[in-house]
């Protein structure tokens, strides 16, 4: 059982721009060229902040134009968030708030011994990493620059630093970077 | 002859901190295991920014502790600032401002046909940038993030998109990406 950040930045770190928007990323190319089909079959749990559970609602399961499609994930999903937010229906969706290490208990419970994917935003996932509960990170790096957005991963990892282990070309418009993340020998007691 | 950008960033897109410290870059690996013998020999001129140029005084030729060491490149080297600034002896730096199109046409020049390599930091390329002056993006990706500090490169380049030429993993510590810049075309008077 893996804790994975699994994600699409630009060159330049932001996982979307200032208002939220993926405008950028999804003309780069097809995420079934990706490992995502791959990944998404050993996900046994999801854990997302408000703003990506938002982003979800108003794009996919509630689009302004288009018709509603349904929400894309089977696995349970945890949402963390300080407001109360519509629920989807016939969607399996906890809201939940605070420190993330009970509720990262009850994933790992659920989850069955498959892995738990944070989508993001980079914020809970830093809450994760505070936690040592990080183990990897997996970036679809786009070919755009943003110049401003939302930070890829708001946290000073150098001591140690993180540790590449493959690279991976998708067309012109990925490459796919993964990353063990290990920890300071004084913050290991979750790890 | 091309005008590429050449340089190491953290995975969040950083090429310095906030106090232009490149101390989380030198552990993460050895300069030669990279592209960089290879690079530089095609190199005919350089261009930085004051920021760039002052690490190298501060850091290389005249370190706060150690010996002094000599200014590190025999090309030609434009150093774009509004600032009036020490000179390296016996090294061949010119000191401009302003407009980056009448020194980009003086580099090729005096770079006789060899490449033409910008440095940083991130706002002096994204003036070449806006300029259509830039080919390309060689970018060494550091295995850490920092969270805040300079950024990469201060623009939007969206659409069109980079495009992915190569990759290449060296070590655990970096993943090097290639990029070619193209121009909306509007916007292609000079490339």
């Amino acid at each position: 059982m893996r804790t994975q950040f699994y994600t699409a930045s630009s060159l330049d770190g932001f996982i979307a721009t200032e208002t939220d928007s993926l405008d950028w990323l999804f003309p780069l190319g097809d995420i079934n060229d990706t490992s995502y089909p791959q990944f998404i079959q050993e996900v046994g749990a999801l854990a997302m902040g408000a703003a990506t559970y938002e982003w979800l609602r108003h794009n996919i399961v509630q689009p302004e134009s288009g018709p509603p499609g349904e929400w894309p994930y089977e696995q349970p999903a945890w949402v963390f968030t300080s407001r109360s937010l519509p629920a989807v229906p016939d969607a399996d969706i906890r809201f939940v708030q605070g420190d993330v290490r009970p509720v990262h208990d009850e994933m790992r419970v659920e989850g069955n011994g498959r892995n738990i994917w944070l989508l993001g935003g980079g914020d809970l996932v830093g809450q994760f990493y505070d936690a040592a509960l990080l183990d990897e990170i997996i970036v679809q790096i786009g070919s755009v620059t943003l110049g401003a957005g939302k930070p890829l991963l708001p946290r000073r990892i150098t001591f140690p630093s993180l540790k590449l282990m493959s690279v991976q070309q998708v067309g012109h418009g990925f490459a796919e970077l993964r990353y063990e993340v290990s920890y300071p020998p004084d913050n290991q007691e979750n790890s």
